[in-house]
């Protein structure tokens, strides 16, 4: 072989995805014989990137929403030179190996977000682009264009019907990241065969309503056709582009191109020999020519860029040496020297002047204490900034090109803000955070999943958190969502009881770099608990005895946000021998040493009561067969909040009952 | 005043949703104010119902899907004589009343479906518009249309922005539903203010793009380009169609109309009056001129309908009275006779003969087995008929003109699928299913919620219910799915442990009128247990004891769907005096008598192990703070089924050595 051809160089993807699905005998071959041409057009001209440095602060990103086809990412990565190792992809969809099922961005390296869920890579590119944007305006001096790189996503027919894509396409338009750039995969199949009886929109036109440019009719396997598509593309200054690509699933299989039949299962040993002879391929499994390898490595012209992009970094840094160090720390996600000593100087504060207030509000106050210090905070609402106060007075539209705009309006659109927050978390230099009604989690549920699987900084802010809601009703009335939320592995929910308790989860929010934080906060009015310096340290620790017991408790009551006030109450009435734990986060409180929680509950002490306008079901973990709960377990209703919960039996008197019946 | 005039009958709209939402000091007048017109017209010159029978079968359908406007409902009924006295209307939003702050469906006479989470009530209306057009093709005859009415929809920017819209529109225009007329309420405000800054979609060209009907530009406040519009709309052959009306949030407010502050609070005093004085509403609060209330009376040409379809129908009975007893049958929702002596067959012969199947694999049996006699079952998966297999012998696409159709190939669309089968259901005449995989009930969570607040019969089909999935790892294998479905009230979970629990759950499912069930299967195998009678009568009450002891049980192991084998294999290892029960639903099972609880789980026996490959805490309400746990509360991974249960421990092994700790 001399040199090789564009299409050998994008076969060698397709092999790498035939022969690794055929050897897991699990996988999608279909997509990447699809995309390959695209992939390899996309990679080796245009992609920059460092495979030496997969965490090269200003790369391009590349996010497969089509996550099923994860075999043409592991190709790329592995053609490119990143460490990636061919037994890697011998290894495709086995236990412990860097190429599962789907690409997961915590355990390959190359894999900017973890895709599969349809629509929500596409999503999280949204945010990546935004991210860029906003550093770019906030960091980039004339001639020193630090921040300067694109996001490019694969996507499928299936990213296109999910919901999820209409809400993050409208807000790229809005928003004009022209650095953007989607790859439709228009094969005009999906699983169950001809799209034909169920996806016949008009796509391009849909997205020009979107206010995107559009580039249509466009042969996917036709490098020179690619390419013209993607210069046209870098051209665009004031919106971003899709590109429509014209493609057969399979391509080269010739028994299953353009069929369902290549997309979720092997081609099967003799379609395997059969695509071989179609496509010209006469190299074994998982065998890569020299040619063809060095084909890759040299049109990695990207591999120089990091270089290039050091010295200009040095030139900014010698003209702007402040700005210089805040982007290299907010690049790291460190945090301002001073912000854990500024967090703990607020909290002490608010603790001693004890404000009665909604802890949506205490929600804003902590927002208004911290946001001035951390200019990586970047967040906004579903349409509900006065209701979510997520509103403070530093907000900036990031609709504008302020250098510190900061303030998203996310429009009613819960599901895409919350994957848009992941991608601006994944890309970096940001904290993000989003808002909406607790009962409205429900849209955006699996992105909620995927900040805690992928490990992202996102924090959820969610407000009206109960039946305290009132008057709009059961539709907006949330029961079974904070259990439901805390089950989520690895998610971080907070429902703080005052001020100061707000105070805490927001800063712990902001310190938990390594994944989600879920802060629910209550509509109506909640009472300051007073605490000793101790007390407020142990917040943190997600539950403490907030008022204990004289001598070893013989009742514990455990309440979370506005039912802490109740069980204080309650405790008054049941005499000296009552505990009272305070439990915002039982997350945090489940990774505390054994120590400590048996500290809070004893073990010998099993007259417990658990009080939560949520279902109870959820703390019998806590309270046991023994024990009580006060919770609700049925929809709420339409009415005054102080109604509502004396109807469903959240008040003193009951708590007092439930106790003395143990 | 002699004849009113149009704005005077609109007008009557606005002062009491004005005056309501004032008495209330809560609720939402900017909608209302700035529809009236909109609905005056529609409802007082097209809308065909009879508020004598809200149920009447053949009644247009009409759905307020930005439901915060729920004054305007209300006063539309109240006005056109439904059983909702102004007494109702005084207390809206209170506890117990008629009037709650979103329309709900089983509180209100006419009051078709709840709405308020946005954009739902458009995908429930698609489902309406589906069912009207599946009854048509299957018992209209020629000049006999006994089913010829039209759907309806108040939708907003809000309903627009949320993502479920774009997947029930692009699904709407697919299936050409001509009889579906949805007016967007274009005023260009949502809740954060102007929507400029995040909500820029050309939506005439994005519904195009759909394959809808659009008609562009018509102002909301003129009775007749209204008018004209809706003729526009009645000409429709083939096409949906979406009215864009210009207008006014607020209207008529001198200082608050067109602005965000009219939407979500009351005017206030002084602004009603300025209000008044700028309509020339000179009437008191909840005052209704005669001459008034008898012009939307007059006005309802609708309530002589029923009598003239009757007159249809009697014909109809007498030329095809099987068909007629049939549309009978289903619009009361009445199995046929012999549904459950066959089923209760079925059943027993699948007990004698022990299939080993995956349960995907016995649920698709058994809708094989049921389906031939409920023409009513229609129902379909989210691109995924394969893998749920939800495809049947009798299956016909609903795109088809076909009489019999009754398959839904969804798309990718797991929101608006869910919602379309909440739409379905409320119209009355199916029992609708719908499928995908149990992790992406993440993306459908509100809908489900929906279905059981609604009261209504979706049948919610999740298949790949574990780690057992395999290889396309985390991303596809739900862990806290079960135990958060679980948590919505109302919603029955069933997660069977071979073919025979697998057939009980559908009977189930399809027996129960009056709320969803969600019935979750396994991708792999699972061994059939031997049973009694009386244990597969016992079946349908949620939990029973699988295998007993000798005696009073020592230990009980309490184990779902693919465990419960592992279940019996460790009772076999650990002696006679173990009990297992196997618990299909906890919903279901809490439901039964005490008596029957205690005969299956004795409070005496505190030895218990719970097994379940999802989420341990939520089986604390079993087996308390002294029993055991086996589950699963971390992420999976990308590897095959056996390695994975292996790896997270559910092994018999575990099961043994848990059972011995205690």
């Amino acid at each position: 072989m001399t040199t090789p051809s564009r299409r050998d160089l994008a076969n060698a993807i397709r092999f790498l995805a035939i022969d690794a699905v055929q050897a897991a005998n699990s996988g999608h071959p279909g997509m990447p014989m699809g995309m390959a041409d695209i992939a390899e057009v996309l990679w080796n001209d245009y992609y920059s990137h460092n495979p030496n440095n997969p965490k090269w602060f200003n790369r391009d990103r590349f996010v497969l929403s089509n996550g099923h086809g994860s075999m043409l990412q592991y190709a790329l990565l592995h053609l490119s030179g990143y460490d990636l190792p061919l037994d890697e992809l011998k290894n495709f969809r086995q236990l412990g190996s860097k190429t599962a099922g789907h690409p997961e961005n915590t355990h390959t390296p190359g894999v900017e977000t973890t895709t599969g869920p349809l629509g929500q890579g596409f999503a999280n590119a949204v945010g990546m682009a935004l991210a860029e944007k906003l550093l770019a305006q906030r960091f980039n001096k004339p001639e020193l264009e630090i921040v300067d790189h694109r996001t490019w996503v694969f996507m499928g027919d299936g990213c296109l019907m999910e919901g999820v894509s209409h809400e993050a396409a409208s807000l790229a338009g809005t928003w004009g990241l022209h650095k953007l750039v989607a790859f439709w995969d228009d094969n005009k199949i999906s699983i169950d065969g001809n799209t034909d009886g169920w996806f016949t929109d008009d796509t391009p036109a849909r997205f020009e309503a979107y206010g995107w440019n559009v580039i249509r009719g466009v042969d996917g396997h036709d490098a020179t056709e690619i390419k013209t598509a993607i210069e046209t593309a870098l051209k665009s200054t004031d919106k971003p582009t899709l590109i429509c690509c014209r493609t057969t699933i399979g391509f080269g299989s010739p028994a299953k191109a353009g069929k369902e039949s290549s997309h979720g299962a092997p081609l099967g040993k003799d379609e395997v020999v059969a695509t071989r002879a179609a496509l010209g391929w006469e190299h074994g499994p998982f065998e890569i020519p020299q040619a063809i390898a060095d084909g890759w490595r040299a049109g990695n012209a990207g591999l120089v860029r990091e270089d290039q992009w050091n010295r200009v970094f040095d030139a900014y840094a010698a003209q702007y040496p402040e700005l210089a160090d805040e982007l290299v720390r907010r690049s790291h996600a460190e945090l301002p020297a001073t912000f854990v000593a500024d967090a703990d100087a607020y909290i002490a504060k608010l603790q001693a002047e004890g404000p009665v207030v909604a802890s949506r509000k205490a929600s804003q106050m902590a927002i208004e204490a911290y946001a001035p210090l951390l200019p990586e905070l970047v967040g906004g609402s579903a349409d509900l900034a006065h209701s979510n106060l997520t509103l403070w007075k530093g907000s900036k539209s990031v609709a504008t090109d302020d250098p510190n705009a900061n303030y998203i309006y996310f429009g009613v659109r819960e599901f895409a803000m919350t994957a848009i927050s992941n991608g601006l978390s994944l890309h970096g230099g940001f904290i993000p955070y989003d808002a909406t009604f607790l009962v409205f989690s429900d849209y955006a549920r699996n992105a909620v999943r995927m900040s805690a699987l992928m490990g992202a900084q996102a924090i959820h802010v969610y407000t009206h958190d109960s039946i305290g809601l009132g008057e709009d009703g059961p539709t907006h009335q949330p029961i079974e969502h904070l259990a439901s939320l805390r089950y989520i592995p690895h998610n971080d929910v907070w429902r703080p009881c005052d001020a100061v308790e707000s105070a805490v989860s927001w800063k712990a929010a902001i310190m938990r770099h390594d994944g989600p934080s879920c802060l629910v906060f209550s509509r109506q009015n909640l009472a300051h608990q007073p605490r000793s310096a101790q007390q407020v340290a142990d917040i943190a620790r997600g539950g403490y005895v907030l008022k204990d017991s004289v001598g070893a408790p013989e009742i514990i009551l455990i309440a979370t946000g506005s039912e802490v006030g109740l069980a204080t109450q309650a405790a008054e009435q049941l005499g000296d021998k009552v505990r009272v734990v305070s439990m915002p986060s039982t997350d945090v409180f489940d990774r505390q040493d054994a120590a400590y929680r048996e500290a809070v509950l004893p073990k010998a002490c099993r007259k417990r009561v658990a009080i939560e306008a949520g279902v109870s079901d959820f703390w019998r973990k806590y309270v046991g067969l023994d024990g009580a709960v006060i919770g609700i377990d049925e929809f709420g209703a339409s009415a005054p909040a102080e109604k509502l919960f004396e109807k469903y039996g959240f008040t003193v008197d009951k708590v007092v009952e439930a106790a003395k019946a143990l």
